[in-house]
């Protein structure tokens, strides 16, 4: 029996990094999630019905990153060696703006394969979370801008996003 | 020993359900993700060195939202009833145009809490699955509009997403 | 944003089960470990060095059983109110056969859809992890006779392997 | 095939639960550790590496109680309906004396078996959590107490720790 | 306190590999479920229900293999380096006859234990996969064949099943 | 957008082990979990309800030691290379004194951060099994002495349990 198949066009596997070399590996990520002046105010002023809202989140998206390769078919298992998110609320000075609070995620390992996957779902998880904690005041929140902001390390080299991906959301140009 | 600090502000807890009606609950929730005309291109003649995209990035939506208690850290588990994702391919006519993939949930249920964030997982995990499996091809990719379409059921009644939230973006506005 | 593509053929989806009723529900299932004579004496003498073999896949089974919904990409999680293994050795007469572990499993639950796959998920995990526990000494070693022997409550009825089904192989000949 | 061997003694299976009564089920446990007042004083002052101890034990604690089936191997799925932890600081006079922090934990479910694990497992990893956070400064700490302190609903009724029980340890009786 | 205990006979425990060196370890497993012509039919014109069989049964694999040491109680956590899968389908040509899904899984690592259950793991939960795909037209589908193909790398060195391990099933001696 | 607030205090992060060097760590823990001669007698004798406590709970305790990373929010995953569990009776000679389980484990790996916390779940979870095996019979057992023996490896070099904290417990005086 031969698995010559196995690496035929459309059939999902998960690639070889075998070869690969361990190498120092850097994700960073982030995402925003808008919400109401109602929310936002909940969460500065921690009065909400579930408890610490960014804290929370923070946890989770930790927690989260480390399970990436559980909820991402394809992704390999890798030992993350640093974690981290910052959540910074942003509250903009007209009031009929909507709030903000934007997350952003960095991920490091030693390893074959990079971790811009944990890095993003650090982000996502963790905005989902800000979501969870809310959402009974405000069920409209979006969440948006999730995507990688830079990564280093390995065969493809660095990479950082360019003034065109950037632009694509304002939330994130006065930031670049 | 009283547990009287329980309910104290600002202290997480996962919050009592336990007199909630068991009724029958829905959610939909949606998410789109932005590419290249290269990213894209790659994944509707399924030529990915990682197999077919959106069929894995459905299977990993499914499989995420069932397990949504585990990453969101208050979320209450749910025996879920029903999950379903569609991923829709949208392509503008001029070519200077990005790309995109929009993700649509429905989740269903018969019990005591709201189906919102398994729903939102789902949309979630499933735009970043279609990220991993093109990622290769282009890591400036995007997901925005993260955000619940409607939930029916239990005591907060219905809720629809309204004109203004679908204003965020216009990539809903066709659709709504 | 309409959902009316989620019953598209070919796309996976989590079936309804919401307008199903609460019955009870009984599978039970099989699976058969054939082995050396060298490694099912050293699993009857408890001397591997792994420990005991059969205790062991037994709890494995009943951990993997509740866990089947996760494996499973289109299984509904279940609340499992019965979870039971037994493994049973089976050592021919004649010196030159293969001798066996046969596996049964039995889940139950009230709930709204079958527990085939849960009885099936118990019995194949357990198989594994006898093969795990032995392997050192029999690598040689094939897991077969992997199906349902009945099931009970639910829309469709009762169902029973039929002699037919059962003849497909001999392990399981005697026991019918 | 029969599986009348599956009540035999010894062979650890999941219990039928599928005749018991769907109740309200409640219970509280809790645990303490002990640490020195260095590691007491760095939680206080919310100047550890690893960030706030308290806040991330509380959601340890939440989320592994959600996930005690799958670490406990006979215990029945749940779908609890409140989590909830409070962890206490407790600084003695004499500057001589251990302190400790305190952790109580309280589930509820409605369903057909109590949920004395669920409670043991969210108050023992929100202390294990603790010493996680603030083992750089103390290796010595020592968790203790881990008990049930009572459980309400079910076939077997009430339970309440006795005094007997409480004086086994002095840090809960100034609590009783 | 002494651990001198810890290598008592008929103890469980997962064993010491932390003298193992590093090396490229590589495993290929199989499978076959058997199933009644209407299924098989059902699966290749693709109108099941539940979506593409043959496509989620892959991905359920893939997944199932990086779980591998938390369902197998005594294996090892692993980074693997590639996963792979192959779902054949085989329709004999006599219409009297039963059709079969042949499933081939290659698992690869750099690691101290080699990755046999990982294999092993892979075509066991895509076969239970498939099954529950089609279970709906046919509860009486049968695996067998679960077995090792062949092993490379670590202190045993390589392993091939051999003829007469191979002669136990003949699905597979065509393709030997 | 820089990350500079990752650092922050109060902040929960996982700090960064990228730079440590890899080498051989070792980590003891042990448990106590203290019972009415009636639950002992039960343990001893073997006929509980629901089988084998002792290796039901080393089991446990060993599959938990895996998923440490996923219950400890801040904890790095580690490939362990060994885990290892004791369980051993302690009946006092004097009818009217509480008996024990004593536990001890031990986990090792080649890594980049010290495996203490695996070594104390691993412990703990084997200790709320047996509270698991056994709650039928006595709900007022008690788990105490959760800590650290001792740990070897790493930048902070050798630890071992000294005297002053074996004597915050009388059931350790008499093993060290």
């Amino acid at each position: 029996m031969t698995l010559t198949h196995l690496s035929d066009q459309g059939e999902a596997h998960m690639v070889d990094v075998g070869d690969k070399a361990e190498t120092h590996r850097v994700a960073e990520a982030c995402a925003t999630i808008t919400m109401s002046r109602a929310a936002y105010t909940a969460i500065m002023e921690g009065n909400l019905k579930k408890g610490d809202a960014l804290g929370t989140a923070r946890i989770a998206g930790i927690m989260a990153a480390k399970r990436t390769s559980e909820l991402i078919p394809l992704c390999h298992p890798i030992s993350l060696t640093k974690i981290a998110l910052t959540l910074t609320p942003h509250e903009p000075a007209a009031s009929d703006t909507a709030c903000e609070i934007r997350i952003a995620s960095r991920v490091e390992c030693i390893g074959k394969t990079g971790v811009e996957m944990e890095a993003l779902t650090a982000a996502s998880v963790a905005a989902l979370t800000v979501y969870d904690m809310v959402k009974a005041i405000d069920r409209g929140m979006v969440i948006s801008g999730v995507r990688l902001i830079m990564k280093r390390g390995g065969k493809s080299g660095n990479w950082r996003a360019g003034q065109q991906a950037l632009a694509l959301e304002d939330t994130s140009e006065s930031e670049a």
